[in-house]
This record gives structure tokens, sequence and C-alpha cells, in this order.
């Protein structure tokens, strides 16, 4: 039996790492095989291919940064998400590539119809459920810059970038609502992992 | 007025350095400006995605290494040869999109559309002048095996990967004569460098 795939997209400071803690708790709790991963990442090269992306000295022209986001996915998917569906576990991931249209298309203004033709043959897999995490801009910007560190590439653009993936987020979510989840990230994380928790049991019910 | 942009190509020990040092050499001597680049590489994202590229320990899918070469050739594009053309320099680089189209093309199998498609957006641009340095594989391979160190992830490749290759290399060469000079790589440097230097030399009274 193949398995589930399951993305968690959401801007800075949406609470993904909180809602992926859940689900994969909860789905342990019925002894399923779950496998966590992340993007950009989730394998040695892509992890590599990670630590370029977010560099903050890294000068990227978008081209780029769209084709290195697709360069991990695509290993993301052969090594890591494609044998794991066919031994019927249930895959977790920290973005995909809903985050390359969001980001990629919504915020540096490539072209949609680039992103899905790489979609189609880099990717070749969508999601079986995504829950998208809203926040306002400004409130999600406020809890990562919160959180210390370092910001990275991506982190340091300017809150208008933000607002064009939340937008496309937003409007990949209408197109797709059998697929995508929306849950209001500015309730408190107890709030948003209880919203989770009960759209993926429902989920699961009917899948 | 914009300058020109000249490829080199071909296999592995085809003796690629030497013909470019002469190009750069020859050019240099008529006043014009040069500016010299490799690929994958050439910036210094570019370089961090071609030790990613070549490192033996790697395991890449086909997909992702092509993803891969465009990103690092979206950079270099962007940030060095255009800038370059745009200032009337000569820009001459060791490989280009042909490369591509022959090793993960014609080695890895990666549908050619595709290839094709990449290089309309990410690269954008074609060379002016490409020199294909063409040798027999086994000749080659000594060659390159006998400058000893150790062998990159993509020179361990079987005979039959580079058979391929090169037969890409001399289709592409056939479908684009008007771009496209052939030199027979197998003879001594000093006639393979004479042959280059004088189909330069042609091309620039025409060009």
């Amino acid at each position: 039996m193949r398995g589930k795939f399951i993305s968690i997209e959401g801007g800075e400071g949406a609470g993904k790492s909180t809602v992926i803690a859940a689900i994969v708790q909860a789905l342990g709790q019925h002894g399923l095989e779950v496998v966590q991963t992340r993007e950009p990442g989730g394998t040695p090269a892509g992890e590599a291919i990670r630590t370029l992306l977010l560099d903050p000295a890294r000068t990227l022209a978008a081209e780029t940064e769209l084709l290195l986001m697709f360069a991990a996915r695509a290993q993301l998917v052969r090594e890591l998400i494609l044998p794991a569906l066919a031994r019927g576990a249930v895959v977790v991931s920290d973005r995909f590539t809903d985050a390359s249209f969001a980001y990629q298309g919504g915020g540096r203004g490539i072209e949609m119809g680039r992103i899905a033709e790489l979609e189609r043959w880099a990717a070749g897999i969508k999601p079986d459920l995504t829950f998208l995490l809203d926040v306002g801009v400004d409130e999600g910007l406020a809890r990562a810059r919160s959180r210390g560190g370092e910001l990275d590439r991506i982190e340091r653009e300017r809150s208008d970038f933000f607002e064009r993936v939340r937008a496309t987020y937003l409007s990949r979510a209408a197109a797709e609502p059998g697929r995508f989840r929306v849950i209001d990230a500015s309730q408190p994380a107890s709030a948003v992992v209880a919203a989770v928790t009960r759209a993926l049991s429902e989920w699961r019910t009917r899948a």
C-alpha cells in the first residue's frame, strides 16, 4: 500500500515546527511509520544546497535560487520520499513545491508556468494533504525575529516580499481546497495544534 | 558594442585547458578585454555548486545534477557573462550549455526538450562560437587518467557514458555548423592549438 505525503507550508514565524511535531506524534500513535523531512534539505546533497541557499553572504539570482530549490527537491523525492511512500510510510515535510510557487514565484516574480514545468518533471509528485499555517506578515516576522539568532538570506527580505508570498499561498489553497487545509496561525499555539490534529484526523478517516 | 562569447567543449582529456590558454593569449594580443571562466563554476555560488557536483562521495540523481548545472549557469550568465558582454569583452568559457545536452542528456538520458527549455530561460544565451575538441573516448580517458590526482564524480563514469557524451556533442556540432568548429583533438597539442587559432582568426575576420 502506498503511503501518504503531507506537507506543512507557511511564512516566517507561522509555527511550522510546533505543528510538525504534533503531526508526527499523532501519526506515530497510530503505529504508522512516519518519515519527517524538510525543504530545502532532507538528504546529504539537499542539506549542502540548503546551506548555500540560506547563507546571508551569498548573491543568488532568482533563477539560481529556483533551480537550487528544485535540485534539492529532485534529490529528496528520489532518495527519500518515493522509497518511503513505496513501503507505506507517511512522509511529513516542512515545505514542498508550494513554497517555490510562493517564494520564487510570488516573492521573486518568476513566471508560475516555469515553476509548474519543474514541478512536473523534477518533483513529479504532489502532497496528498497540505497544511497552510496562515498568519499576518508583521506578526509572523515579529515572531521569527524574536526567536533570536541570525536571520537567513530569505528571512532578510522586505515585508512586501512576504506579503506576495502569503497571497500566493492563499491563492493556491483556494484553488486546491481538496488538498489544502488553511489554519489560522495567529491563534495561540495550543489552538493551532488542536485545529491541525482535528483536520488531520478527519482527513485520515476519509482518506 | 556587445562583446563575443566563445565556449570550448569536449570530453575528458580533450585538452581544453591548453586550447583555452591559447585562445586567451591570441585574443589578448589584439588588445581585447578577455574574461575567462568555467562551468560549472565561475562565480562564488557556482564554485560552491561545482564542489557539490564533482565530489565523488556524493549521490546525485540525474535530475539533481542537471538542475545544479543550470543553477550554476544561471548565476554565471547574470553575474559575469552578461555584464562582460555589455562592456564589449570577449568571454571564453570552459564549457557551457552544450555540455548539459552532452552529459545530462546524452550521458544520463534526460529528455533533450527539458534541457532546451532550461536553456531558454535559465541560460537565455548561446555562445557565438563553440570549439568542440573531439577525441576518441579511450584515448581521452587514458590522457585524463595519466594526469594523476583523484577522478571526480563524473570522470568515474563508464566508457559507454562517455561514448554517448561524444556522440551528442558531434550531433549538436553537425546541427549547428555556423556556431561549431570541430577540432581533431587526437593530434599533438601544437597541431590542435594551431587549428584552433587559425579557426578563431578566420571567425574574427568574418564576425
